[in-house]
């Protein structure tokens, strides 16, 4: 039985199970293990010797409401998008690289203030909001590696500003990308259908892979080490077995599709 | 500059900090970290395959807000002790050992409910709440290693009933013993002096050892990989370094004293 690669649908019904009462954990839970997988996937390929200035993107603060306002059971306040780059960026502080923050459309929710303020704790720059992409130019010309959180799964075109602007600029400044759950403007389902996504050198699905990312190429990790037996049963994920007690697991090995259904 | 080993008093300075609106993390987040510390302290000493059942002993729920009580920055409801070891069971749960949780007396906050579902979701049993002592005999029977989160560094004596009973059990079991943050029964400052407390073979230290942990003569890892280090440079932390991106590292090799001013 191979990996599942897992429709938009089910994968808004794990995250719903898991934060529910009945899988009872909390958004700062989930999102603290998920930031800790990218931390730790962007450390495995990409050592700190040779990569020490991580620029972390993080998207627009508002982007997941819009589903997870159909769900009842789950925290509607507490939802956001992009925290997991926020709590990412400090993991690789504490693991003593110097990231970088750029978060043009912060959200305005409790939790994104805290995780943003637990970076600023730790001397981790915040670039300033601005539709203005001057400071990204200059950010990236002094960072060896992308972390890009910007759009997960709930992404939908038309791309916006600043958006549409900074995507391209990323690609064009040839750095190593690794990126978050799904490439930022991919489809979820679809993938890089449009032709306007990234093309990063690294990718970590969380909970499952979703089915878009069925055609990356790259180096696939897979995170969240946080779903029980029984969802994954559920579900028919197959997850694979991650090694010893870390919180990652590479997917390389492992055979690719079975489709959703 | 050696480590430093701090007193109570350093300790909860510390921890207001960390979840003060300066600070601003929450008690999940800290708690997430803080288990996951436990569990990869006991995997990296007793490999599944040789101690693949773990007896995790829980302490009282309501003994950390005494102290707490006293901190107006801190958010009173959700404080608890031993939740520590609920998170650490469903790590070792995901790890691929056979956790069993012991919690004699649990809390009722929320957190404590769910953190106890989370284990349960993960068919990890929890022995229902008693005062007997023989459903602990027989766990003890059929486990290979203890995880002791019984007692934090609030505790005072004398000691009450079930724990004046379960404390002498585990002793008598001879099975080994991974202690968080302090050996149950010791004095945060005093050690064992009353002699009452656990001889635990391994010792988590949570974000810095405490004073009464310097007699200790077992391996001795500390965790708690969230502290800035603007907060270690004001209490004169002297944090060692962590390895690569774990969550502990081992203070075998780390001069010990600097006693507390």
């Amino acid at each position: 039985m191979s990996l599942r690669y897992i429709s938009a649908r089910i994968s808004q019904q794990i995250d719903e199970e898991l934060m529910s009462s009945i899988g009872a954990f909390s958004i700062d839970q989930l999102m603290e293990l998920a930031g800790l997988a990218c931390a730790q996937t962007l450390a495995t390929v990409y050592p700190k010797r040779t990569y020490p200035r991580v620029l972390v993107c993080c998207g627009p603060g508002n982007q997941g409401v819009a589903w997870f306002a159909m769900l009842t059971t789950v925290r509607l306040t507490e939802v956001v998008e992009g925290g997991d780059g926020l709590v990412a960026a400090r993991h690789l502080g504490m693991f003593g690289y110097t990231p970088t923050v750029y978060m043009p459309k912060p959200g305005s929710k409790d939790i994104y203030q805290r995780l943003a303020k637990q970076c600023q704790n730790m001397d981790i720059p915040i670039i300033p909001p601005s539709n203005d992409v001057e400071d990204l130019k200059k950010a990236l010309a002094s960072s060896d590696v992308i972390l890009d959180a910007i759009f997960g799964f709930s992404f939908k075109p038309p791309m916006r500003a600043p958006f549409d602007t900074v995507l391209p600029l990323l690609s064009d400044s040839r750095l190593p990308i690794v990126s978050v759950d799904i490439p930022s403007g991919w489809d979820v389902e679809k993938g890089n259908e449009l032709g306007v996504g990234l093309n990063p050198n690294v990718l970590l699905s969380l909970t499952a892979p979703k089915e878009g990312s069925k055609d990356f190429t790259g180096r696939h990790f897979l995170g969240g080490r946080f779903v029980p037996k029984s969802l994954d049963a559920k579900y028919g994920l197959n997850l694979p077995p991650y090694p010893g007690f870390e919180q990652i697991v590479e997917l390389d090995s492992i055979p690719k599709p079975n489709t959703d259904i």
